[in-house]
Parts: C-alpha cells; sequence; structure tokens
C-alpha cells in the first residue's frame, strides 16, 4: 500500500477547520491532523477565541501517542505567547516529527517565526500543501494580517435584468427561502455587516443573523455572536426607531465631523455607537478610513456589504470590493427599477469595470453567481 | 441480446434531422432510420424545402430491403400531395411493416391523416417516441401549424448588472467571440431577424448571417439564404443609409398607414419592402398582427429579435416572447448604461414579470441564460 500523500490529510485538517466557519472571529479558522503509521490519533480545530488552537485539540486527543507523529496544521503554528501558550512550543514539547502546514502566517511581520522554533527543535517541516485551499478558507484574517484591512464581500439580490427594487423602493421577496438562506450565513461568517444610511431608511433591515434561517446544526449558539452592524451615515441621518437599533449587538455609525448636536445624542443614548471618520472631497465618510478602522479597531475579518447602488458602487469605484456574491431571481423587474450599481463617471465601454467569474449555481430557484473585480480601480473619487 | 429500445433509433433520426438545423425553413426538420432484424438498412433527413422529404430518402437508400423493415420517423409523414408525393404513400408502397412517429403533424388540420393512411394499409404505427425531443426541434414549425405566429426567440447581450450599452450608444464588444458565433448560428436558423428602427439608426447592424462567423462545415451553402430582415419602423424613420439595405436578401419595414410619401418610395427604391399593419392605440405597429403577417405570407418558423429596451419590452409586454437567450458578459456598465427592457407601467412588486431559466452555462468568458416568461402577460397596451 502506497503511503497517504500528505494532501489528503491536510484536507481532513481543512475540513476540521471549516467546523470554525461561523465562530471562530476575530481569529482565523484552523484544523489540525495527528498521524502516525497511516492513522489518525489526534485532531482538532480552533473553535471560538479565548479557547485552546487546533493544535492544542488534536494534542489532547493523542495525549502521549504524539511523540513521533506528524502532524498537518492548516496554519503555521503560532509562536507567540497567547492565552494558550504558542503551539509551536507545544508541539515540539509533544514530541512529533514533522509539521506539515497549508500556508504561513499571513502577517509578514511573523511569518516564519513558529516554522522557525520547530525547525529549530529539530522538526522537520513541509510547507504549501493545499495552500491555496488554506487561503480560501480565511480570507479575512489573511487580509487584515496582510493588508491591514478587512476582506469585503458584496451582496446583492438583483433581477434578471440587474434591478435590485422597485422605484418606489418596495423590495420584498426578490430572491426565495433558499438564497435567504444563504445570505444568513453569509452574515453569520462575518465581523461586520455593513450598509449605507439610505437602505436602512428605506429597507429598515435589522441586518441581524437569525438562528433559525440558518439551517445548521449549532445555529443557536452561532447566532450569540451578532456581527457588528456598520452604517455608513455621512450626514448623521440614521433614524432613532431603526431596527438594527433594538436588535441584540453593537451598532456602529460611520460619520464625519460636524455632527455633535442632539440627533448625536440621542442615537448614543439609544444604543448607537459614533465612529468620525476622515471626510472625502464632498464630504462623505472616507470608505478607506473606514475599512482601516474596523481592521484595527474592531479585529474585522470578513465584512459583509449588504446596500444600496450607492454605497455599492463607491465601494466598487474605490477599489474597495473583494468579492462579489450576486443573487438572481429568475424575473424582470424593468427598466424604471432601482438599479444594482451606480457608477457615477462612467459614461464610456473603455470604463466598464470587468469582472471574473468563479461560480454560478442555482441556489433553489434564484442563481447565485460569485465574482470578483479583475483589476483594482483607481483611487476613491467623489462626483 | 435484448431489442434496441426504440427511443435509440428515433434518437438517431432526431440527429439526423437536426443535419437540417440551418436549411429547412419554412419546413420542419425531420429524420428517418429505417431498421431490419436490429440493424439500420436506410436513414435520411429533410435537407431543403423542394427537396425530397428523410423518408424518401431513407427508403432510396434501403432500396429493396425496406419491405418489412420498421421506420422511426420525427414526424408524422405526410399524407398531402407536396412537390415529392405524400411520404406515408411512399412507405405503404415500399412495404414497411411498422412506422414509429416521434409527434404527430402540429396542424391541428391534418394532424393524423399520415398516420389514418398507414394504418388503413396495414402499418402498425406507434405515436410518441421521444415527443418532447422533436418538438424542441421544430418550435417555429410547430408554433406556425398549431398557434398561426412564429416562435420569437429574442436574443441579447448584457452586463452583469443588466445594461445592454452605455447612455450614448456605444456598446461594441460586450461580449466575446463565442458568443458572437452563437448568435450567428441563432440567425442562421431563423427565417427571421426582426429589430426596431432606432436599433438601426443606432447600431447599423447589417443583420446577415456571415458565413465566416458560423464555424460550421456547411457554413457558405448556409449563409445563401439570409433570413428575412424585418425592421419594426411605425413612424418610417428608416435611413436611406441603412447597412441592412445593401445586403444580400429581402428587407422588409413595418409601418402603420399615414407614410406615403416620397421617403417610402425612395425606402422602395433602395430595395426596401414595405408592409402597412394595423396600428396600436398610441399608432404603433401592432405586433400580433405583424407576427400573424410574418406566419401567413413569409412562412416564418422562428423569429431572432435582436433590438433595444423598447420593442424588447413591448413584445415581452404583449406576451408575444417564446424564449429569451440572455448573453452575459462579466462586466459592469452602470446604473447610468441602457437597460435591458423598458416595461413602462410595471411599478409594483407584484407586477414583475416571473421567468423559467432552463440553461445557464458558460459560453467562452460570457454566460449564455435561456429563460422564457412564467406566464403570459396581458394583451399588449400602449402607454
Amino acid at each position: 500500500m502506497s503511503p497517504t500523500p500528505p494532501e489528503r490529510w491536510m484536507a481532513r485538517a481543512l475540513r476540521l477547520a471549516r467546523h470554525g466557519l461561523y465562530t471562530t472571529a476575530p481569529n482565523p479558522r484552523v484544523g489540525c491532523v495527528l498521524v502516525k503509521e497511516g492513522r489518525v490519533i489526534g485532531e482538532g480545530w480552533h473553535e471560538r477565541a479565548g479557547e485552546p488552537h487546533a493544535e492544542i485539540h488534536a494534542l489532547r486527543n493523542a495525549g502521549e501517542a504524539a511523540r513521533g507523529a506528524t502532524a498537518y496544521v492548516s496554519l503555521e503554528p503560532c509562536s507567540h505567547q497567547g492565552r494558550t501558550g504558542p503551539c509551536a512550543e507545544a508541539l515540539v514539547e509533544a514530541g512529533v516529527a514533522k509539521v506539515v502546514v497549508a500556508m504561513r502566517d499571513p502577517n509578514p511581520l511573523v511569518a516564519g517565526r513558529g516554522i522557525e522554533r520547530l525547525r529549530r527543535a529539530g522538526i522537520e517541516v513541509e510547507e504549501g500543501v493545499l495552500e491555496n485551499e488554506a487561503r480560501e478558507l480565511n480570507p479575512g484574517f489573511i487580509a487584515r494580517m496582510a493588508r491591514g484591512r478587512p476582506f469585503v464581500r458584496m451582496k446583492m439580490a438583483m433581477s434578471l435584468d440587474g434591478r435590485t427594487a422597485m422605484r418606489s423602493g418596495e423590495s420584498q421577496w426578490i430572491t426565495g427561502p433558499c438564497a435567504r438562506r444563504e445570505v444568513q450565513r453569509l452574515r453569520a461568517r462575518s465581523s461586520v455587516i455593513m450598509t449605507g444610511v439610505e437602505s436602512v431608511i428605506f429597507d429598515n433591515s435589522r441586518l441581524t443573523v437569525r438562528a433559525e434561517q440558518l439551517e445548521l446544526d449549532n445555529a443557536e449558539a452561532i447566532a450569540t455572536r451578532q456581527p457588528l452592524r456598520v452604517v455608513v451615515d455621512s450626514r448623521l441621518r440614521l433614524p432613532l426607531a431603526a431596527a438594527c437599533l433594538r436588535e441584540p449587538g453593537r451598532t456602529l455609525v460611520a460619520t464625519v465631523e460636524g455632527y455633535d448636536g442632539e440627533h448625536r445624542e440621542r442615537l448614543e443614548q439609544a444604543g448607537a455607537e459614533i465612529v468620525v471618520l476622515p471626510a472625502e472631497e464632498g464630504g462623505r465618510v472616507d470608505l478607506t478610513a473606514l475599512l482601516s478602522h474596523l481592521a484595527t479597531h474592531e479585529s474585522a475579518n470578513e465584512i459583509l456589504l449588504e446596500t444600496g447602488a450607492t454605497l455599492a458602487g463607491a465601494m466598487l469605484d474605490a477599489g474597495l470590493v473583494d468579492e462579489m456574491q450576486l443573487f438572481v431571481a429568475p424575473t424582470l423587474l424593468g427598466g424604471e427599477a432601482r438599479p444594482l450599481f451606480e457608477l457615477p463617471g462612467l459614461t464610456r465601454m473603455d470604463e466598464q469595470r470587468p469582472l471574473e467569474i468563479h461560480d454560478i449555481r442555482a441556489v433553489g430557484d434564484d442563481w447565485r453567481i460569485i465574482a470578483s473585480p479583475r483589476q483594482r480601480a483607481r483611487e476613491a473619487t467623489s462626483s
């Protein structure tokens, strides 16, 4: 019997890591498998910040048998003293013979230190096994560590002719229950749900994760952590009666200087947290500064952007959208209905925004298109 | 060895019929396979109006061996005296023992007569084998025979946000070469290419089949028959310089009463054929009357509608679109760009136009969505 290729064990580690999809933030999702003589002797995954890392779970699971084993970890073991001690140290102490890692720590300032610690202890280290797959599991953590900003996923629901709502704003039930379940799951995996004040005014969405709509085994546990709600509100117009202010979890209102009056006080009394950010030309919140704030002060990994044509267009124009998930309903709303994106200034074909389509598949009666902008747009300009 | 099921032979007859996809109009595409003792002893397909039908080709191909054979025909053999004599008669004379037909003649006034003739001669007849597949091969012929109007296939090329062109009208190269080849093939199988006068004015398309873009073995032969070009032109504004007037084949201009002046004469001198049709309220060409005219006077089976948002919306509103083929380019054109459909009067979500999506697949870098309106809209109303 030929030995099992390392990719197979790493695939198992990645499947384990996926158990933490909805719960590890702000930490990355990580899985670990300990293998000796072709058999799994221990495995684990990181479940929640403050709890042990994947390697610790796997080592405890294996006990004394870990000595001489090979550890397959989907992310480089940490070398820093966290709440559970550095994992590289624990692997050394347990006496594992070899460590296979899918990818290095994405923070360029610490990348390689865990591996170095292992090698210094005489442990063989192999890198890059299923690296792409490991990267796909933690796009937000990687973006925050490597680029200092979160990964932005834009979700939109549209008709086949590219419309999100009637001109009146009426938009209920464009997509069906399967698509709505997928959106709930996208919310649940995100650190932040971001929207524009106009969407709040028109749709009054709660912007919450609802356990009963997730259709997941651990739905109740997942929904106890509500993603941070962020409302982009350059002129501080958020209504006091906004539904999102009455939901569990926090609501952050991003605005610019100059709105210190009574409305602000009342919003704060109603539970809103106000953050004042630099303004772009034109007086709108600087979106790049907002993302940077969310990465730095809120440890935001993945942001789900659920908003209307104006903010969606501005985010695209600023080159700040990493992924688009378009839920397409098999219906037509006509040329009077609301567009998907406002891209002011786009008037010539050679200014079009090319996309790369990664996936198109049926979701109930609707279709989901996953795409990403093919090239970063120029710096945001107000218009 | 168990006997080959009739579906397999009929599938072969349908594959043969498909050879005539681009050439049989106004006749249907039909294939025939003669089988004796589990072996094909003759086969054929209808190639072109005025030439022998599929059954005649197959019988000639088989010769004396046809006696006692089973004939698999994708459409009920004709009973009328055409240019090549009734096929039912020929099958009787050749002494075939059994005839399997996929579907009856779609003209309700003659359906069953060919089968009756066969049965009277003591031939066993089986019906309905792969009937759905046979129907899909001749949607236009069936619509014309059964409903007195052609099958209308609407083709549109759009960006992912549902836009067909910039506001300026600029629209070149939304979709790539593979999509354009598919559009050429859609043109080639159609009896009519239909458009609105505004599309002619803005795009000045030639609306022709170009042999070199078909990428088919018999491309040159196919392109010798140019589909009839039909321009919907309620106020007779077609420019004398329109490119389509200088191409091989006929151009029919559909208008209403009241435009008998010099421009009409010049258009006729330039080769345009003018047809005057009833007007709807508002003075626009009655589209139902136009389709009826094309079925009756031009024997039009399949119409390819290639036009802008106004005529496309009016055709949809009138419930006259049978199939939509949307070629979707992975790009965004923004909210200022031209919409796919104008559906005036559609302002409430409960008035949306539900579609049924039949197929979504990649065509080069683009995607093709095949859909159909889920329910007929009310009668067309001008707005």
